[in-house]
């Protein structure tokens, strides 16, 4: 039966979001170990009338790793949820990983407890971003803040497999996401970049600009460097918040918008729905030796379940031995 | 009397957007420099009634660098009105040039007519950003591919100076674009880069996040490379675009949902002014010889009449000095 291992310990809203969502989420076809506080987490249990408890098991880990940990302390701790977690990855006792944690500390402890994928020279966050066009992925969306030139085509590699296993579409296309059309426009690394990903990647459309992230261009996988990446999306991010808190403060001014916001609201609420990190629950972190999802720490209950039906979906799919054949394709060819 | 030149031969609408703008913005009490093809502004001249023909020159430049010149056709060719706008300023026969052309272009020939401003190593593109604290500036907004770490020192005292000009706000604050607040956090560079401006700049708040650009944070000058400000500022429009669209489009789907976008698109024009370039015309190439500045390419006659009158301003309130005076104080320090 496949098994999930899931980080109770982090994310804003504490414990509860985290438990309950596990709880949501059971239907008696997978179990879900809960790492964390044995105590806190048994008290949290044992007032569920949940009708599958038998799903869940408790796996002790008395640590946390803060949100404002430093960088010495992201991988110091064995007895932290996210370490111990990863490690029941590692020994197959769990098919995936999931937190809504600090980033860095998954990203350092997974690579210190299950180490690079083979032939992969850095693992890259797949970020969802929803466009015109439907939904697309940016890979590297923050794992690592410096990038070298190989790591973009390992990006590109492993992000164009994500997208065909999760989004099912065959021979996605990639973009390198830069500040031109033109292949001469870029920063020194990702014209370098886009060279080898011309070289090696026959479904590599050139370079894609911001605009084009959301637009109508034909481009299912952004690649980026996890700097670039990130700011980008956490940029839009604050974007859409804005538009919001804009169209609610405008139409305080006069009772026709006030009305016209009332009638439009479902609409908005369906458009940032689609916006909204929530609906996908957690984001792979792709090239480590397992299966590893990283949710946003503002996750609520929703977001841990869907997290886990994700998470679920990908041990069903045989996503990591997918991506790994992928990898070991391109280096054989 | 002030002289502004304007090149009117770029633009995805032609020379007529640039004109026609030219011509709207005068009241007699400055003077504009058309810059371009002699025959083609004569002929438009010639239909036009406007009552302050007499504030218009022209001067001829026959050949116009493409949107999508090669690098090495940038700066190559001393005929492009781009080059003989600039020479103008160089030459003190205008205070100010505005182009809405190929700003990689108007980079390289500013730096190659006019120089760079003494004390600084590059020159970067301020611009303005709307938030829910009123606006920011963002610099640099793409004029360099790649950026050295004493560039940022350059970029965070021309911003300042800039938005302490034109936004009246003494001692505006400074930050930084990156990846976690923390100090701790971001690239080799910008971790380099936080440290020089922690030493050099009083109101310095440390590092902003993506979200941070448009949220409630007390920052007014935002400070990057001109890769992540280029591709975060490109984001951020197309994200707006994107949710436009998606209004419209489920607002098709029902009667309710189409009255409620009708009595709300006034609400939603105002949100979409603040979030539009043409609202403030050009943003203005600091850190070189004189004062230029660059509009969108999709700029209309509004976005060029603006950009005009913000030159106007500027040139009225000594921009170029006090920036100067700015640089020359921080060195003598």
């Amino acid at each position: 039966m496949i098994k999930i291992a899931l980080d109770v310990m982090a994310g804003d809203k504490g414990i509860d979001a985290n438990i309950n969502g596990a709880l949501s989420s059971l239907d008696g076809s997978f179990m879900v170990s809960l790492v964390g506080d044995k105590n806190l987490i048994r008290d949290k249990i044992n007032q569920s009338k949940n009708q599958f408890l038998q799903s869940i098991n408790v796996i002790d880990a008395s640590s946390v790793i803060s949100m404002d940990a430093k960088i010495s302390e992201l991988r110091s701790d064995r007895n932290s949820s996210i370490y111990q977690g990863l490690s029941l990855v590692k020994n197959n006792n769990a098919d995936a990983f999931i937190s809504i944690g600090n980033s860095g500390a998954i990203f350092a402890n997974s690579l210190k407890v299950l180490g690079r994928m083979q032939g992969i020279s850095r693992p890259g966050f797949a970020v969802p971003i929803p466009s015109i066009n439907g939904m697309r992925i940016l890979i590297d969306g923050g794992a690592n803040a410096d990038a070298k030139v190989e790591n973009y085509l390992h990006f590109a590699l492993l992000g164009a497999q994500y997208y065909e296993s999760v989004f099912k579409k065959i021979n996605p296309k990639i973009g390198l996401l830069s500040i031109g059309s033109e292949p001469s426009k870029g920063n020194q690394i990702t014209l370098e970049a886009y060279k080898i990903l011309e070289k090696n990647c026959p479904n590599f459309i050139g370079n894609i600009e911001g605009t084009d992230l959301t637009n109508d261009v034909d481009v299912d996988v952004v690649v980026s460097d996890g700097f670039t990446g990130n700011v980008t999306l956490k940029s839009i991010e604050g974007l859409a918040e804005l538009i919001k808190a804009n169209l609610i403060q405008e139409s305080q001014s006069n009772l026709m918008a006030k009305v016209g916001l009332l009638l439009l609201k479902p609409s908005i609420k369906k458009i940032y729905k689609r916006l909204d990190y929530r609906q996908y629950g957690a984001v792979p972190l792709l090239g480590v030796n397992g299966l590893v999802y990283v949710g946003h720490g503002k996750s609520d209950f929703n977001a841990v379940e869907n997290a886990i039906h994700t998470a679920v979906q990908s041990v069903h799919e045989n996503l990591f031995a997918s991506l790994q054949q992928s990898i070991d394709g391109t280096r054989n060819n």
